[in-house]
Formats: C-alpha cells, structure tokens, sequence
C-alpha cells in the first residue's frame, strides 16, 4: 500500500518531520510518498495561507494519483482542500484534524484541542462544527506560539504546549487531548507520558486511519460530490 | 462608497452580467468595481474549482484592497476563499450564499435553495449548516445545469429553473426561494413574477448588505481569526 | 424610502434617541418615520413588558402600513412581535437583535452581547438560538443597569457597558460585541473606539439592512407563516 | 388544587369544550377555573392573532393569581405568552404545545403534529426547534382546517384530521401523534381507538402536568428570566 | 392506580428511601409499588454499573408487568434501560433524569445538575443531549461524593451537595437545580429551602408525571420501536 | 496483535460469519479472537434484546481482557454496552455502527443505512445523532427482514437488501450506504459491485480502525468516564 502524507506548507523540515511520524506509525509494508507544496506559505496560520496553499497542494496530490495511490494524508490541522483533494482522489482522504478528532470521539467522552495560535482556534472550531463533534469538543485552546517555533531548536514551544494540556486537563475536565498542528506530531509520546491521558496526533491517526479505509476496499465516493472535476 | 464585486471564475462574460446586477441593485453615488479571477476555473462547479478560483481571487482583492475599497462581494454561491478575502481586507466581505440565505432567512421562515449542478448541493448544504440555517432550510436543490449553461442564449436553463422553483414550492412547502448561482441574476425579476413568492439574487443582497455594514461605519474583525496574514 | 422605525416601549425620549440613530445610519433620501408604542411599558424588562408592548407596536405597525411605508425596523433587542409585524407589513421587517447578531457574524468568527439586565440574558440567547447563530455567539452579558438608566444624565450606565465589554474581550475571547439595547445606539460610535473591536448597534445596522433588501425589491413572503392576519 | 385554564382566545364554545378536557384528564379534588381572554381574537391563526390574545389572556392570568391559583395551563397551541404568564405566575405554567410534544417524547421515540392550518405549522417547527424535541418530530401537518370549523356542528373537520394522521403513519413513519390545536381536544379519544397509536391532546396533558408539578411542590424559578415583571 | 417504582441498584436501603419519596409524592389512591433489582451492582457509578443492573431491573419489570401496572419510574439518574422498559411495559416509563430535567425546562429558561461522583457528569450530559435540551443545561457538576455516602449516618454528603448548589447558582447562573441521584430525593425539600431556587428530585417528578400520562389514557406506543420483544 | 470482536448475540453461525469478515478484513500478523455472548437473545432486534445481551456481552469482554488483548470489536450495529466495555478494557474499542458511519462521513458528503427491521432503525438515528452525524445522514432504512433471515440459506434477504441500497441511491441522493447489520458483512463486495456506491460493512471497518487506533499506540482514556468500575 503507498499512501501519499503531503504537507500543506512549503518547510521541508515540517515534512521531514511529519513524513517521520506516519512511517512510525504506518504497518509493516506501507509505503509513505512525502511532499511538499511547492509555492506554498512557509506556514498555514489562518485563512489566507490555507487558501494559498492549495494549488501547491493539490498540484502534489494530482501528480500521486496519476502514478498511483492507495489513499492520502492531508497533514495541516486546517485541514485545507479535503474536499477538492477527494475529488482528485479515487482512495480515502483524510485531514489531520477530521482523523484526530474522529479518533479523540472513539477514545474519551470528551476531548480538547491544543493548537499553535489564537487565529487558528475559530478555524478548529469551524472544523468541528462541520464535523458534528462539538458537543464531545470541551475547548480549542492555543498555545500562541507560531507553527515555526515548533521547527527551532532550544525554543520553549514543547514546554508551553505541556502546559496548555496540564490547564486543559485541570480546567475543561477533557479526558483526551488533540495536539492541533502537524508540527508537534514528534512530541506525542512525551505528552501522553508527562500527561497521562490519550495525546492524539493527527499525522499517526490519519495515516493508519486511510490504511484502515483503504485496507478495506473503500475509496472515495465518485456519485456526486466528490466525482472528478468536471472538464472545462 | 467603492465595493468590489469579484467573480471568482475566469469567464468575462459571467462577471458582466454579476457587474450589471450589483450596479443595478446599488444606492446611487456607489460605484462597483468588477474583477474577474484570472488563472481561475471558467466555473465553479465543486470543491476542486472552488480551491483553483484561490489565487485569482485573492489576487484581486489584494489589489483592490491596495486601490482602497469599503467593502467586497464575492460572487459564487460556493462563498469560496471568505475567511482569506476577509483577512485582507478592511472592510466588510461578503459571499453571495452567506448573504442570501440570511436575506431569506429575514423574511420567510423557510426557503429553498435552487442550484445548477447536483454536485454543488452538498457544498451548499454544508455551508448553510455552518451559517447555522439548516433549520429554516427545506431543501438545496439542483435544477441540473452546468453552470456555463446559464451564459448560452437559447438554452433552456431558464425554464428549468423556473420548473425546479415551482416544484420547490409545491414539494417543499418553502416561502421563498434562493437561486444558488451568480449567473442567475438577471433572471431574479421574472422569476419573482413568474412564482409569486421572494426570488432572491445573492449579487444583489450581498451588494446592499455590503452597503448596510460599510454604510454603519462596520469593518471586518481585525483581532483574531480575520487578522491580516501573518508576514512569513 | 420610507422606513417606519418603531420603539415598542412608551418612553419618548428613548424613541427620540432610536430615530436619531436610524437617522444617522440611513442612506440619503430614506425618510425615517418614528414612533412610540402607546400604552406600551416604559421599557421592555422580561417577557411580560414585552408582551404588553405588543398591540401598541402593532397599531403603530398597522397605521403606517396604511399610509405606505417600504421596511420597518422593530427597536427593542427582545426582537418583540416580529412574526405579527411580518404578518401586517408588505415590505421586510426586521428586529434590532436579529439584524445585529447576523451582521457580527459576518464580521467576525464569534461575538458576545452586552446587554441591561440579567433577566434579558435568557430572552437572547433564545433568540439567538432561534436564529443558529448559538455557535457563532460567546456569551450574553449583561452589565446590570435597568433600561432607563441609560436615559438618565449622570448615570454610570456608560461606564459599566464599556467595562463589561473589556471583560467580553478578555474573558470570552470574542472578535465582536453586539448592544444588547436600542438605548445603547448612541455609545456606538464612542464604545468602538475605547475597545478597538467591531461594536455594533442593532439599530443603524437593522435601518440600512431593511434599506439593503427593500432596495433590491424584496418584500416580506406572503404565501404562508406572514400571510396577512386571516379575517375572524 | 386549583388549576387555572385559559383559553387566549375569545370564543366562549371553545373555552366551554377546553374546561370539559382539563375537568375529565384533573384528578379528584382539583378544580379547572376556565377563563376566557376578553378582547382577544376570535381564534390563533398566526402570529398576529397570537401578538393580540395577551393582554387578555395575561389580564385573566393576573386575576387568578390574585385570587390564588396552584398552576395554569395556557390552552392554545402556538404556545402564547407563556414566558410572560411565567413571570406573572407563582406555580408552574404550560404552554399545550410544550406539554403535548414532551409527553409524546417520553412514549414513543417518534412523533408527528397535526394541526389545523397551514400558516401555523412553522410557528410550532419554531416552538418545537426551541423545546429541543426537532430530532424527534418527524413532521408538522395541517389538515387545512381553520380552527373555528372545529367548532362548527356538521363540519367534515373529525373526519379530515383522523385522515392526516392516518397519513402521517403511512408515510412519516411516527409513532404517535399530537394533536396541534386545543379545539381537538374532545376528538382524542376517538382518534386514538380509530388509528390504534398514542393520540395526545395538550390540553389533558398539560392540565395533569401541572398537577404533577405543583404536587411536587414545585413552582416557576422566580430568581432571573421569570421573577415577577419589574415595576416602572 | 398502581405504579412500580424499581431502584436498579441491588441496594435495599435506597429503595426504602425512593418509595418513600415516591409515596410522599403521589396522589390519594396511587399505589407505590417498590422493587430492587437483584443482582444488581450496589450502585450505579459509570456505564459498567448500568449494564450490570439491567437484567434485575427488567425481571422486575417484567413480573410487575404480569400483575399489572399502571405505569413505571426507573429510578436511577443514569436512566438504565428506559428503551428495554418501554418494550415491556404497557403503560408510560420515566427514567428520574428525563423527568427531572424536562420539569426543570418547564420551570425556568436554565438549569444545572448536580451529581454525585464526576464520572457521572459525561453520562448525564449524554442523556441531556438525547432529550434535546443541552441548550437549557447550564452545567452537569459532582459533588464529588460515592453514591452510597448518600447512605450514611454523619457523612458529609448532604453539605457538600448543598455547597455545589450554591456554586451552581453564583457561578453557572442557573435558574433551577435537578438533584443527580435517586438517593438525594429526601434532601429536596431541605435544599430548596436553602438556596431559594427550585431544586428538583427525579423521583418524585417521575412519580407525579407518570400519574399524569396514565391519568390520561396514555400509554407507551407499540407500534414501532417500543412495541414488545420479538420471540426467538 | 490481538483483536477480540465480540458477537453479542447467542448465534453461533452469525459470530463465524462476523469472525470470517474480521479475519479478511485484518492485516497480517493481526490476531481476531471470536466471541459469542453466552447467555444473550438469538438476535438483537430492539432495546430489550439488547439489555439483555450485555451481561454475556461483557463477561466475554473481561475474560478477553485478562488474557491481554489490544482493542475490542462489538460487533453489534446496534452498538450495545460500547461504554461499559470501554470501562473494561485498556485499549480502543468500537461498535461497528460508530465505526462505519464514520468512516462513511470520510469517504461521502452523505450516507444511508440500511438495517433489517423497521424497530431498530429508531435505535440507529438515536446512536448517529449521539455520534454527531445526523446532518450527514440521508435516512437509515429498514429493509424488513429479520435479523435471522441473514443465516438461511435460500432467503431472499440478499435481494431486498439490494433493492433498498438502490432505492436509498435514487430516493436519497446519498453517496454512500452503511450496512446496518452484522449479519450483512458477508454481502458488502458483492452489494458495493451491484450499486457502483461505497457499501461500508461495521465489522471491516471496525476491526482495521481498532488496528490504526492501537497501532499508533492509544488506548481508551482511564481518567474520568471510562475509568475501570469501582469497585464495591
């Protein structure tokens, strides 16, 4: 099985990164194809950076499917283009967001989320609206730290981001907590051991999530919405 | 008062006929400014397109942003791209769906939506469950016509939306009706007549709307989630 | 265009300062016709006052239809009688708390309300969940001064308003706050500049609003919930 | 015990057919004190009718409590003022539209409505939406009757409404039925033998729940939304 | 009329103390029928609990069912096995949790909970949900005591329930309080005196409201969902 | 690793057919131990059979888990006692109706059920509007068989179920259809060929998600609801 883990935004080392965290994760046998989205922000904090990730993005993803690809990992907590990426795709697709959170709802009662920035928390929030997981959401919480803190070393990033989760633990009564942002899929393990409680990685989860899917001979519906896009 | 009314597809004659209905709807001494998305799909018909339309679209915005403008409508019923069109911008922004549905939404208690493709349905749905509207929504309906279809004189689209209006009223038992596509705007006044009931046009709404919130002196939230991107 | 803003509570002076403000927000060339609810409570404190508000409003409602008028607004942020109002009334109607809390969600990802009294906090956020926008909506506050107080010289009302909006801010993490009162229409201006936030007032945004949909020909829907009153 | 039932409108025969309900469903020893609200139209069909039944029906409400009531059931199903009786009230209030939906909800995992005119089945979605139970209602219905032709001897209206619910059986797929105008009330128990499924008339229903609330020795919450109308 | 009121725990202790509160709440005339459920887990503390009851409780059932009953009240906050209830039974069954919180939304626009060990807190909320009115539930709160401290002489348990109330009142804002617990019901007269709110006991509101559904005539639907077990 | 998926009926042939899908479904190296619930009805069709099954249900569940397994299948559509086996267990467990309709909401905008008998499909909507999934749930349909008719040969079960997948693709617009039955896992590659649509069975789907959960190394949380039984 090849599965195609790509990053939203331009940094190599979140890819190298992220790439890392799903060939941990993946069976023996899978594959992981890593990419990056050429032309992308170095980024994704906010609206305007997903919007000016997607053609790098699905740029990425077109060029898989054309050689071949048994499902895909979208790995930016936005979440950005799952729908467009489905229409390209003819396996499963999936966000890092939408597996986490699924994942947290299988896990917990309840779940909170702890992401890099304050602008990105109604994002989140949106997202888990749409995904109807809002009464098992106990708070989007953020970190404020910049998605590239995650990438310097000697920052204090992993420290405040085990603080933002001991808070979520004492104040929202949450009984998981998702990490929201690609970029701290490394620091997984740590968390969950200093914390005690399920860390959920979007990166892991979303990749295992599409061998699951595509282990079981689903893909992508083609009937309406995520048929191929319409030629012009 | 300078609105920018920006179609986020690449076909000229398509921002024509939105131009005429903005400037036809507009209080006088407003003047609207028309912009195509160059580089953009000729329509938007799915999540794929909608994604393409992006960078085109913000494009013109920035420009215009750049120009100073008091206030955008964007023109597709998809609402693509509001959330970044809304960090760059200074004034209020506006989507033709966010703007109609709440424009029904004031004066029925129930509307249905009607639409070119089947595909869209889901798309527009999703959006209406994240406006919060699902509850006064009957029914997104599809009058089953490409969008591009709209643009050819002798087709029969006209008829068709006129059927699915009136099929929508008997079936749905709906107040008014919601045409689900920027090309359909010149056709709101004889389909108003044709059906008895509120025909509503989102170029039109979105343009007064734009209007109202400017005219109260109202910008977009610069605070958090529609902050101006962060420099990279 | 002719627009009816009527206060549903008999206090001239409130009404006074409502006309005012529908004044200042309309566009040039919109006639503002004012009017007080007579035999209505002096302010409208909770669900009783509301309801003895009604045939007052209603009458004021019923007469200026008569004459001719293009859109009513409704000055109460109890939203009192709409449904009534929409029964009697050709053109669009809107209440003060519906126009507000829908323009702040086209502003900003989320608000909080800042309202009189505590006994009102219940009154609007039933409203607001009537309207879908509950996700959308942080938190009804209120900044415990009676109606009237916001009539009387000297009072501290104003300060209070201004406080409790910093605590919205801080506490609720809101990127908008909404009036809670037609009487609060004249801070508006003052309040948005002490906080640096989208302050918005139902009054002005419902007045350019029913401008908004009068001027694109939209008329309330008659074929069923806002048929005229059934003769007995 | 003495338990007020107000019908808000002004028809004598309907107050008479309401009281003959509330006295079969009391329990010994409790007293229906009927009253009719003066001046208030002849029947609720809309909002309009609604608006202009309270100060009669909220004047008949002040006078019992004067006189000392145990609870009140507000006998029409659009549920009229009952936020402002609640203020006005020592004991509990039901609205029959509350009473009859909840009881559905606690005997079936389903229900439908079946009231008389069309123009209310969205003033009972509105209501339905605002006691939570819309997952449970699979429909509204009317059987297009204006409510005075239950009244009037001879009328084929028993034999239209025993068709919708047959009706809503077939093809709602519910579980029972709540009968959505308290002119029905006398045809419960013919409904429920004809069509062989929980039949609920609110008038019954209410009457029994406020002897069941009252018997408990619980009253309205007089500490915030519903503390007694605050003097001007 | 004849009511079973079963305690699903194995408990004999608290089902003394439910029938009793469950006599002191019923009508002239009505006859409490008290059960255990043997077998039982000696109380219910968490999902396991409540599996493990079932079998006990619905023996019980089932042979009141064989006697003759009028209507049943599973009391337990958890509401084990209403649906499996509802299949046996011929007339109405209330778990205390739906009953007390649908009273609780007749009574004032909010309420909390206050149960005994946070374990509890996510089951309720679940409930709460389902019934369709967390948007009237303020918070669901432990008091942090085991159930069966609720049994013993000198615990603490009785000021530390009274403290979490008053926390409710001064820092969720509710408007009512619904005791957690079968085993709190003899504290409901005490506690309201204390705080000054309505505080509602499940068993006896689910005493009283079965009362009122069998006093009129209503029974569980068996057409679909509830009708009885199929044979195997 | 070690996979229990538990049949929480008695039939021995519904468990190997259910044990043959997980086995086909599961990766190498993966270990599926078959349980049946000892004691439990002959077929789950309804709430009482399934109280009934959940003492047999979890004795299975313990014993598994004291031997050491790594995650749980409850291989029940109607996802019986999935909170009281997670108390039981260390890592993830899944009942195949949370596990398919969320792997539906992955692969669809939309989806339909199809169950056997009509008195389970209330249970089904109750579960998908627990899990969040209502608004993207089409129908759950019921293709009246009963659950039995799944194991004989002969019975035209195969066929009907067919017929109503179809039936739910034009009547519904749905993209995807979930089996509703473990008893159907045997049909999916032969009914997914027949309908051209992604035909989601709860056993596959479950197991491979039980895999990626305990792959990435995440159990069930222990801190709060799903903490072990206290002990008594």
């Amino acid at each position: 099985m090849k599965i195609l883990v790509v990053n939203p935004n331009s940094t190599a080392s979140m890819t190298a990164k992220i790439v890392e965290a799903a060939e941990a994760a993946a069976s023996p046998g899978v594959t992981i194809l890593g990419a990056t989205a050429e032309g992308a922000p170095a980024s994704i904090e906010g609206h305007f950076d997903e919007a000016m990730s997607l053609p790098g993005l699905l740029a990425r993803v077109a060029a898989a499917e054309e050689q071949g690809i048994d499902g895909i990992v979208v790995a930016c907590f936005d979440d950005p283009g799952i729908g467009a990426c489905r229409e390209l795709a003819t396996g499963p697709v999936l966000g890092i967001c939408e597996a986490a959170v699924k994942a947290a709802s299988m896990l917990a009662t309840s779940f909170s989320v702890v992401t890099t920035l304050p602008r990105s928390v109604p994002v989140i929030e949106h997202l888990i609206h749409g995904y109807g997981l809002s009464h098992q959401c106990r708070r989007v919480r953020s970190a404020a730290i910049p998605v590239l803190a995650l990438e310097e070393e000697g920052s204090d990033a992993r420290q405040k981001i085990r603080a933002e989760i001991l808070r979520a633990i004492e104040e929202d009564l949450c009984e998981a907590v998702v990490l929201g942002c690609a970029g701290m899929a490394d620091l997984t393990a740590w968390l969950s051991e200093e914390t005690g409680i399920p860390v959920i990685d979007g990166v892991s989860v979303a990749t295992r999530m599409i061998e699951a899917l595509a282990g079981c001979g689903l893909k992508t519906s083609k009937i309406n919405a995520y048929a191929r896009p319409n030629p012009k």
